[in-house]
């Protein structure tokens, strides 16, 4: 018997990538589709490129999707936190690809996206998918909000040197590059060519959402409150994001430090590895891998990580799936990718 | 027990392509990894995208390799006769990416090269490896010829209607565009970042040996000779390619006509498919699907198809894996992926 | 006293070509910008590579916009008419480089965009914009259509060859490819960076606008009515067109007889050169250049062409202000760009 | 009569574009050009985009070269030295867009770049062609070391703020994205379109030369000396810097104070302009312009500053022409754009 899983938001980047993931996947089989603009057309109208081109996209109904044993949602900020709550009544585990339920309290929430929380209690009781930090929380609960893209790049970096001791809690900065994916399948001009190719932009300078984000795990996690500055840009690619991380570090650390720090909390982590160099992002495009290298300037102290993703993967679906596999007891890895498609 | 698979000429595009597919194979194992200039580095300093970076990659020697059950060719024009012909001496079934033996006669080869061959009595003796067409020789042959990517592209979408009588047999245009992986992994100007992006050409215009091996191909499949030009051209993308083929019709024949000459030859096909718009390279890429849309204009009897492919899977490692499959008698399609990347 | 030119259209990628020459022109000086849901706006928030960004862009009224001597029209197909009229009848020159007045009869234009014209009395009034063809006519007009970028590109290789008899009418093929900035800057999903990046599609397959305007302008400049087939594809790239152009020479035709039928034509004109090898687009981005080379093979008398401009200088705004500068008696060449941009 | 300038290192991507300005330069003729490896071809072999393609390209030597007023040398690091001080001999001013004369102590180079200066008494002689910053000194010398690309974009950020005194000296981050274009014209695997195309990387983390060379600058300008760390990447376009700038201001600073310390310096500059919202190297491409933008928050007093530049003009040829101007006196926009290309 086969454990079956819906997404939710189908016809989005990441919900195709989620419908891959679990069409190879060897423990969930694909249950049911859903979308909101394009409920009514088919798969291979929306994503051409996957197999199964007749199946349909639906209306969001929570009776119908609470067939399955679980439902991923891939939706647009704010409109996963209601049908993610009829889903979890009807005894549905839930995996919240959106950003509705990553900050855990009602007040971070307010700061960060200016508007109360409509179900407060639930902020706090949701795991944060990261499974290489949080895997206890993930494994227990029956309801993940998957990262950020942003997030989990930087996280991953920081977090093990945080928790340390190895580095200063403040003045950190973050400084990351993303493919144009991450900004989601809606039609802007924006994201058309035009605007994106043979050109770089920063946005969203000292407002990006996924700032808290990020002070907020690194803070769960290594028990430290740190003080970041997240800055986000666009470069003229689909996939990937590559975080330029700078740190101080306390007085003696060495590089042998810092690597021993990582291979403490990742040693037996089959996705997220360290790099000699400096990664590139076409080494982990295609993959659930998380690449990380570090650069030490012993004289000034200050310390750079760069951190290597796919978006939409280990940024995304890859991770998402992921948790729902330890929230169902199966292998963290099983239907996914540990080689990139370089190039 | 499995069956042991070696990769000669590992480092290449085609090469880590093939890697990365016996690597997640059902059947095959991944076995020992030939390189020339790269012998002696590591997997992952060649292809940091790939798992198990600390495989290494040594020099081709017969004995050595000898101990696969079956062994891929990737290397440049001309280097794989003598390897191939050392390894099937010693009982090892090969699977040649090359070009060194898809021209079945020693004159064909003399005018499309310039030189004569080196092993003139193999010419002939290859299956020619496009499994929806020529199955029946790659089952029960030892040594199958991967075609080349333009012509696996252009053959597909011609082969069914010439056999079909529904073309006329002169005076056919292939004009194709391809990503630049198409050129291989080496280092040139011509394919610098600074002479690829932001421009198409075209390139070897009436001199592309892919030509005479198309007409031999589609020749052979609907045993009526044809003429056609071919031009490739390279576009700023890293695969895919489509082809845009102009034929004209014989006197009567409708779209139904074409269609139905389609389904007779692919209608059982997994990676072959009707399109009923004009396939872009981005519904194929990452996949082993070949997709071809036709086009006609009753008035003028002209017939234009449309057909795309992923150079790197359906044509080269990909249908070179697909190839195998069916000479050890394997599902066709095992290991080989039915979705593909977008976006 | 200078001469006074008004952009209609002026948010679009040819209403900033436009600005951008008519702000360095040593003649003309840039006057009214109109546009229509832009209107309001200053030149600085459409077009931030500009100078002069606190412009204003304001809604054509035709009053207001006689005030210049020529008006350079940008708009969308089937918007130009109207306006173009208006200021024709307040004295005001005429530079169109919509589709509006391509097509030099009601019948032609009614099979080609299915609709009657508005101002069928015009049709054939109009100087077909291509000053090396058809310069007389340019010179002699108050109203120009400026001809599209595709049609562009094949005429100028086409024309020469049909006028000197040799080649055959029928049976030619023009296969081409286009950045995306020829889509114009209208935002759709079909021209995201999403759909475009790292994909190549045909569009408009045997129904495109720019096939009955080709076949017009070769026959109105050889005499002689061709035949033609038309399939544009659209390439990752912002700039640029590259016509492949498939044709049969007559008996005995060599090729010094192309190269001199070129010449005839062309050998005084500072923008349209011959080309020894395949000309790629980026020689000629950023120029109003147009490159052409030719290959025949004796054998079997077909002779391919490539053709390459940028689609918006020599295709669309630098082609506008040539015509617009021999309209007025300055030289054809003043303010465009002999040099390109590459890399 | 003309003033004559030769352009030595012709066949790169920097010799390209200073032709480019000197052809359409109302003062300057372009002169002999010089080139290495490339000599003895023609213009039109390595810049198919220029116009005068039989124009040769020769090796240098002192005496031949000694004809021309100014010269520009393009050569790669280490190789200007020498040929500078031949042609200083001999009368002709020099723009070096080189290293070689960047840094102003024997110590300073010797730090950087690991080797002793064979002309060390010239260190602090050469002027540093930031013309909005040190004019005086460019228009006093007869040899002007234009900057790097990377220091350019960064130092016209950053220092008005140091020298208003609106900044802590330490602790700024530099993080930097350039086109491919800066890694230069020669070819290597890391600059194929394979490695560049759909993918990012940082390199030379905290070991760029160019590092030292803002330091240089931003201390010279503003009389104290700053720390900083720099970090570049490699994006996917030709051209464009955008560099992302992390400072921390002053007790009481506010975003006010920064616009009036930019405008006091820049405001009658023509090419180095104030912009409201975060550049877009798009924005600039094409042009000599520099945009920059600042954004404080108060409560952390973190400033981040986004400076967008051409690095081929503004960072390489325009600026090295910019500085001949007022060498000559000439009007310091002559012959420079001022208006982009977008798309």
């Amino acid at each position: 018997m086969t454990t079956t899983a819906a997404v939710v938001g189908a016809s989005g980047y990441g919900g195709g990538e989620l419908i891959r993931f679990l069409d190879a996947h060897p423990e969930f089989s694909t249950g049911i589709l859903g979308a909101h603009s394009k409920a009514g057309s088919t798969l291979g109208q929306v994503h051409p490129h996957l197999a199964g081109g007749n199946r349909e996209l639906v209306s969001f109904e929570p009776d119908r999707f609470a067939e399955v044993d679980v439902a991923f949602l891939a939706l647009p900020h704010g409109a996963s936190a209601k049908p993610a709550m009829q889903l979890l009544e009807r005894g549905v585990k839930v995996v919240d690809l959106g950003s509705d339920f990553r900050l855990s309290t009602p007040q971070r929430y307010l700061e960060a996206y200016g508007a109360e929380h409509p179900y407060p209690d639930q902020l706090g009781e949701w795991a944060y998918g990261i499974p290489e930090l949080f895997a206890d929380a993930v494994v227990a609960s029956d309801r993940v909000s998957a990262p950020g893209c942003y997030p989990t790049s930087a996280v991953l970096a920081i977090a093990p040197m945080a928790a340390g001791g190895l580095i200063g809690l403040e003045g950190i900065v973050v400084d990351a590059l993303s493919g144009v994916s991450g900004a989601g399948r809606g039609v802007s001009e924006a994201t058309s060519f035009g605007a994106i190719d043979e050109s770089v932009k920063a946005y969203k300078i000292l407002q990006h959402r996924h700032q808290p984000e990020m002070m907020q795990a690194i803070g769960d996690y290594s028990g430290a409150p740190v003080e970041l500055v997240f800055t986000p840009h666009l470069v003229p690619m689909q996939r990937g994001i590559l975080s330029t991380i700078y740190m101080t570090v306390t007085e003696g650390t060495t590089i042998h430090d810092i690597h021993t720090a990582f291979d403490k909390v990742y040693g037996d982590q089959p996705f997220v590895r360290l790099s000699e160099v400096p990664p590139e992002t076409r080494w982990v495009v295609g993959s659930n891998n998380a690449l990380i290298s570090y650069h030490l300037d012993e004289a000034s102290h200050r310390l750079i990580a760069v951190s290597a993703i796919d978006n939409l993967v280990k940024g995304a679906a890859g991770q998402a799936v992921q948790c729902a596999n330890l929230m169902f007891g199966f292998d963290q890895g099983a239907g996914l990718p540990t080689e990139g498609w370089m190039p």
